[in-house]
């Protein structure tokens, strides 16, 4: 299982209708093929910048990469993530013993 | 419910003792009380440079307070992770509708 994690902050103010555009846009992604418990993040640790998340699990590798390339996914990108995201990292990872 | 993440990298080769005694040495941490589902991770995104990770969760504030000042807890980052970790990023969260 690939948990898939994205943090970020954005162009927005804080409670602004263009910051709860942004999430509501976000609401296609759990709806691709494979998008395992799609969760919305507040991020609330003081030592990082990012003031949001996003976070689902993939079964694997190949559901992950269907993902990356779905229409959907691209077209979100495009048209909401990159206009609104200033700043991002991506943390991927399995559990291990 | 608070998750706690932390990503980072190690001093030691992949594989080594040093790796393996720093992950053994990890285990006290779970044993801390309100420390809830713990984890140790592989990151495994290209897109960023961190190798592991660990995960839990705290019912909320007071008892990850608890956690960081816990005389095993300090012990841990005194004896293991300060000369083991050679970069590594604290992020925090909580779920939203």
């Amino acid at each position: 299982m690939i948990h898939h994690t994205v943090f970020f902050t954005l162009n927005y103010p804080s409670g602004s209708a263009a910051e709860k555009s942004f999430f509501k846009a976000a609401e296609v992604l759990p709806t691709i093929a494979g998008v395992l418990e799609f969760k919305k993040l507040k991020e609330v640790s003081p030592k990082n910048h990012f003031d949001f998340g996003f976070a689902m699990k993939f079964e694997g590798k190949a559901d992950y990469d269907l993902y990356n390339r779905h229409p959907l996914h691209v077209q979100f990108v495009e048209q909401h993530w990159m206009p609104s995201v200033s700043d991002f990292i991506e943390i991927d990872y399995e559990v291990i013993d």
